[in-house]
């Protein structure tokens, strides 16, 4: 049994983890961690945890975590996780940080884009990016994973294909994605209100999202060059769900059919990505699962090639992954908890 | 395994039988019926379930369904599974039906509510109604399974404690019905519409809903009395789940503290039912799941007693319940395949 | 032209009075208050109101508006208003407060259910409830109006012919009411976020809302004779509308012409309550504006009567119905800015 | 007062021009036609109305309609306005066409997207686009308008400041356009069911959705040149709403302030665009009325240029540009009866 602690475990991306990891056949949970809500029962903020477990929200600090626990996830704040990864390392534990703190090579442009200091520049240059479908084999040996945010997850996953075989215009590519509400957190905020979102749409934080960075980061190493993107974030009414639109200029003559091949073969082996042929992908069909649902569709016309891709926000654009992440760290079956049919209708 | 067919799968209820059947350990899909999609994909219609199964829609008679399986659910209008149960039972099958045609021991009853002849008077008589619940044993030898009604479900769960225990007043209880869209199908009607539901809400068929008598006849059974009630359903502008809020008179005095305990004990042993006591049922906690959660509270200042049930009108409302009874039948155990967390938020 | 000021603006409440007030044909609107957004565009926080006002939210104290004003607005915590009345009445100018404080005739029932002092026992004496199709002629002449709770407006106006004919038992009377987010205000509070509330319903507060004593005091007044509820209120994804079902027992034979009838004829003047005789009321078909839908109708096997009534929270239930009031009041035509078709769909 | 007729008044486009009309002090509705509803109250099928109008659908032919109006609106299906306009034309009045049958210059264009004949070259020849912030003068002397699609009037409007300075590169236009689910109209399909659209989002008709052709027209003749884009519309799970991103090539050096004040100044004079200069549009500010607020925005990292434009597609995207074509067309001043505020929250 994997002994697992939770840092942060009140919000949603915590709320997920426990979710999918009570019925873990191979893990114990051992500790959920909550300054806030400290001696609570767990269920009493996740009703849908009722009847599942008897755990209570705790307050213990790192090292007390890392002496009971074989691997901590951390759902925390950006800049916090810096006061925890080290302690868990340096006793020989794994961590997972869901966090942005450990996602960039070059600390420069995490420290301007995320306007913190790095504090751990060892941590950095230890840790791989926990996206399994492009380095699975770098996770498993790792002790420490930054788990990839959830606009990138689906942007990569949906362009890693075109930009690995060079038949995309790097410059220029386009990305519009829309998230569900779930994405902002559980914080207090206005704009996450049920009478300002619901029956309501809008983009916000763009250009200039803070995802833009790690998207480039990724897309500029599968390209092997350096690739500059325009992104849009938006706010659906929605709990659920990330949908990413991306456009992108064909640098060589292709057809419909060579490009549904190309994505086929190139994820023949991926579990959780369902290539979609004859419809389009919608956030439903992947709701409450690890699934990324992707369409390749030519726009004769103008030579542009668009792509659209959807995910859970909270599974695999963050708790899911995560737990495939352990999953391939420790060595279980990867897919292991990760089974369940998305919901529908 | 358990070789199953499902007549009618192209609805909700026949989906959601789907998405739970998919990933039971024990149970092999043989066929799945609909006459209008015959030989569509499945996952055409349920994208939740593309990569989980390759079967298409077919349209086979029921003596041959009934020579390839063990059992068979029906999800059809009613009226229709007249013409399905008896040859199933003939052939030596078993029927689960998720419609009303066997739901009632009185077929006048029956007859002056859905307004059709009862075509199938020995079945009646030997149809077994499915609520676990208060009937497993005798669900466990059943041949023909008449699996509730969604709003009967959550009303029965809700009040059987109150009427068993002879502490409420049979005159005179209310029960207030709240059901999400998915209630009324997947078929094409102005009503269902998102322009129609959405930001909306409001009673329908009310008084005079169908679902009175069988809420009746149960409510009946249980305090070995005939009693009459006040149904009136609502729509909800949500997916799935259905909450009931009912209003009864103490007839006794008793406490707060007393009323939790009838409940916490009565459902002691029941994994799907779990008793809510320092907050209230919401919809979101049973999400995707077969748990009906349920509370009672005294209003002192009046001796009225409120009973709130919430369940997910696809899963304990309907495939969910029919694949406990399924379980039963079989031998298996009942869980199987029903213990996914709700999904929240 | 009135002049108007409105004490704490930036809620939902006050932004809706903001929307009926700046098309307003005979009002000047002269101030806007609010103590955090001080120094704001107005349209900064109701972007709906863009190009329709150069307002900025200022922070004047009470004594400085009643010199400006013809009338103010308070839109605040309960217990605030008693430090803003007394100076406005001072100075012989008039208020609408939208909150609790002023709607009780005793005062020990206010600060049980209130937990605070009341604090203007002299204004309290010659407030009057606001309810204009039950108490037109005073609010002509009232310098203070306490303006009438969402929840009891329905309730109210949907039992008032009941209750005023004495056709029904004054015990046992059941209300079950379902609420819009916004009745909650646009404070922070976590059980106002889109995440928690969208695909989600519950019961709040249930038995023992504040509400409750408001709705008993109007039905007492009404029946003449000491009124009890059972009051449970809900709440609904969906941003405005209230739906309130209410159960009585006839204590007379009635049939459901004679009680189309009498609500027909009770409401015959009123514009702003419309009587269903052959469908049921919807939220959606009073969205954004101060109608109030009404049906009655009979359950003949049981002899209950069940009354729905539909309103706009944020119009009749609160900013519609102050507007309503304030044109009494002026002498303007009751109507006047009120005359909008609800948004359907 | 301004006689009017309404073709297919019992879709959404026709309980819109309904909900606008009833109130217009220079209108009188002389009929509404719907074949389905022959003989019903118009209320039955818009409960909004309900006390506004004591009309019921009739089904007379054209020319009795021409008799009685002046002005026709027809809300039909394509290809059914050519067995009206030409009645209503040779009669001598006039007629707003709120489909697509009379807004292509070029025929073709029509019959090859729209896969139908095109059966009255006279009328397209002598036809109007009904754009009034483009067209106005010409909408003034037109007998004949063809109101523009939704989708084209969020894209044109955005665009125009843009396409008519030539700072932008008129190859490589991507349009990510998300629309509310009345757009699909008030037709039975499965598609537009609350179950299937709750909760979920996803593209439809892209590339090659029938609207790609319009905004093309309207580009080039803007530009002064032939233009092409990629246009991908979305389903959004609100009532109302069309948010359309657009990302354009900035060819010269131009900076944000010069783009706002492009903007601000381009429409100074428009009662109807509103432009955005500190916030980001939407939909909710603009529900329920003739509103198109756009922001345009700088990605100084790419050069690219972000243009988000809102609207109601119920209202500027159909029957209240309509009405404003119509007020134009007779002289009446042009925001008669369109002046209501957006309904927020």
């Amino acid at each position: 049994m994997v002994k697992v602690g939770i840092i942060g475990g009140s919000g949603y991306t915590g709320g997920e983890l426990l979710r999918l990891l009570v019925n873990h056949p191979q893990v114990q949970i051992k500790s959920v961690t909550s300054r806030t809500h400290k001696g609570k029962p767990v269920w009493e903020l996740f009703p849908n945890l009722r009847s599942f477990t008897e755990l209570t929200f705790d307050d213990v600090e790192p090292d007390s975590l890392a002496e009971q626990c074989d691997i901590v996830f951390t759902a925390v704040p950006h800049g916090v996780t810096f006061g925890i990864a080290p302690v868990i390392r340096h006793a020989g534990k794994r961590l997972i940080d869901l966090g942005a703190d450990y996602r960039f090579r070059d600390l420069d442009n995490y420290e301007t884009w995320y306007k913190v200091k790095h504090e751990d520049p060892d941590g950095a240059l230890e840790a791989v990016y926990g996206l399994p479908e492009l380095l699975r084999d770098r996770i498993a040996g790792a002790n420490l994973v930054a788990n990839p945010g959830c606009y990138p997850t689906s942007a990569i996953l949906g362009a890693a294909p075109l930009l690995s075989n060079g038949i995309v215009d790097l410059q220029g590519i386009t990305i519009d994605s829309k998230s569900g509400v779930s994405g902002s957190g559980r914080n207090l905020r206005l704009s996450s209100l049920f009478s300002e979102c619901s029956s309501n749409f809008n983009p916000y934080g763009a250009p200039g999202h803070r995802h833009t960075p790690e998207i480039e980061q990724a897309f500029s190493a599968i390209a092997g060059e350096e690739v500059r993107v325009t992104f849009a974030p938006h706010l659906l009414p929605v709990v659920r769900g990330i949908l990413t639109t991306m456009y992108f200029l064909a640098t060589c003559d292709i057809t419909q059919k060579e490009l549904d091949e190309l994505y086929t073969e190139y994820y023949r082996n991926e579990y959780f990505v369902r290539v979609c042929i004859s419809d389009l992908p919608e956030i439903k069909a992947v709701q409450g699962s690890n699934f990324c649902d992707i369409a390749v569709r030519l726009d004769e016309r103008t030579q542009r090639i668009m792509v659209v891709s959807a995910i859970d926000n909270l599974v695999k654009g963050a708790s899911g992954q995560a737990i495939q992440n352990m999953n391939i760290m420790f060595g279980i079956e990867e897919t292991t908890s990760l089974r369940c049919v998305p919901i529908f209708p």
